[in-house]
């Protein structure tokens, strides 16, 4: 079984239930649930374990903190929502050390400040097989101006709001000890450090002008494949459209590796992944300028199934490759 | 640093707010949020790790998925509410079972179904130190009558929903060998599938004669030294009026132990502990009994500090003894 049957498995044994308030589940980046006459809850959560999410020989604590807030966080980003509360759960091997757990402490705190929202309570474990995390993010907004994952429409544009690829070039880099590189500064600190798009996706949110949303946890393709699949669409990809930052190739160069999978197919950039009409772009992008915010038009969706990424926009579409992107099984990894 | 310490750095850190929705964060068995005029959202996390939480040398996995939700649904149970979406995370080792998994998710679903809440989210990780497990139950109830630790006065009598240490002899009994001895099967199942006790949590909260109240997680002492810190109270325990499950002493001669050290220490029963003036007690056993439960009175809440233990309620106070019960700490078990 992978971890997608697995979920499968979860999903189809709980009920579908009779709760009115219940607007969505499962299957997009938060839990939907009505509060008043006009605003919803958002409910997310995240379980983040020592070697598998993360390194602790080249992650500072107080950016692992801040990281996993913003991981969380990142969920109700994706949702167009503010976050309001969170709930921190800390497992720690008998030995740990306490400056070290509480500058994972002071992290934690310090992104919640930074993204509005207050630690309101968690719950602490010894673990044995090594520091885990888990956190529980409640957000807030205007129930009209959720955006899902499954608005999408055939012949829509597909947007990213930054650089892909920067948190996979980072891993690398740090897992190759560059953690301490100022030419790489950047894009280690995408790795260590990511920012959930807070006030992006409120922003977005708001314009009333896009079909469907999600954020950049998985790689590109991998989340405009759940867009896809929730929106009964294909997507074409441009890949001299796809933004990168300009230290990407210099990365890939000194660790000789082609930087295309990184951008199509690394996780954790927590950028948004935006889906709106090709008339609205100009709007939005200029919506968001106002916030320091760029929107990279990278792609369309298309009739049909599946991904395709072509050389340019203008390319022949034979010239497109059919792209399979599963995701990052945790039960599986490569 | 010891548990207690790193749970005083983080409540430390998180800043007061300016909030007004925001009616208790930590300290309690949930954080209460107002929700609109009269009704409070209640928020509570737990984490569950194998070998420190449970053995799956003898918990089966639909029991053991059961359990995760009635540890956490207690904790809304203990302030009253009704338990409406729980949040579930998921960390299991590359060579799962599927069947096993399967299982554990179906005690989950049904114990959800049990109390009334729906899984409305989740997370599935790799875990290479073992199964864990995340829980957020979200709940909700009527502002005025949420019941918190602080609210005990001097004099209060204090109560028990049922029999304590069954719990701890269940676990004593699982763990050399007695999982399956159809005479300590209660006090096994106790152990491995504990029930929260949400119906009574609601009654006490709308009969409005409860001071205060907690779950018993940690054990009679630790949990109303609680209660007494956050009530300024000390407290006066009687140890002839403890009840105890029939097969207790049994059990006790059996393991050759003392059993009162489960009864005032053990943890895990997820009972009520409930604090109400003297001159209540029979409305709320009257109250009570319509639903199939019984309150049994323990002690009394008295000015100073501390808890004591006297022989019975008509010894000589000279006969009590301090007890000291610092509560299980994660780090430095014993």
């Amino acid at each position: 079984m992978n971890e997608r049957e697995l979920i499968e498995c979860i999903v189809h044994l709980a009920p579908a239930g009779t709760d009115d308030n219940l607007l969505l589940a499962m299957g997009d980046d938060c839990a939907v649930v009505r509060k008043d006459n006009g605003h919803v809850l958002l409910y997310s959560t995240d379980a983040l374990v020592e070697k598998v999410h993360f390194d602790l020989a080249w992650h500072p604590p107080f950016l692992l903190g801040r990281k996993a807030v913003s991981v969380n966080v990142s969920d109700v980003a994706a949702m167009g929502g503010q976050p309001r509360y969170l709930l921190f759960s800390l497992g720690l091997p008998g030995n740990f050390d306490d400056q070290w757990a509480c500058e994972l402490c002071k992290g934690v705190v310090s992104a919640c400040d930074e993204y509005g929202c207050t630690l309101i309570g968690g719950d602490t474990v010894a673990s044995p097989g090594g520091v885990s995390m888990g956190l529980t993010v409640i957000g807030e907004m205007k129930e009209r101006q959720v955006l899902y994952r499954s608005g999408a429409r055939e012949g829509d544009m597909v947007l990213v709001s930054g650089p892909l690829g920067s948190a996979a070039a980072g891993l690398a880099l740090c897992g190759h000890g560059y953690a301490g590189d100022s030419q790489f500064a950047e894009l280690c600190r995408a790795h260590l450090d990511p920012c959930a798009r807070v006030d992006l996706g409120q922003s977005l949110a708001a314009s009333g002008l896009v079909h469907a949303m999600m954020d950049l946890s998985d790689g590109l393709g991998t989340d405009l494949g759940h867009i896809c699949r929730a929106s009964g669409l294909g997507a074409l990809l441009f890949q001299d459209q796809l933004p990168a930052h300009p230290c990407l190739q210099r990365a890939a160069q000194l660790l000789k590796v082609d930087p295309v999978p990184w951008m199509t197919g690394g996780g954790e950039d927590y950028e948004l992944l935006v889906v709106a009409p090709g008339d609205a772009t100009k709007k939005l992008q200029e919506r968001v300028a106002g916030l320091g915010h760029v929107l990279y038009p990278v792609g369309r969706m298309t009739a049909g199934k599946g991904i395709r990424l072509a050389p340019s926009e203008h390319a022949e579409l034979s010239s497109a490759i059919a792209v399979e992107f599963s995701g990052y099984d945790h039960f599986n990894p490569e």
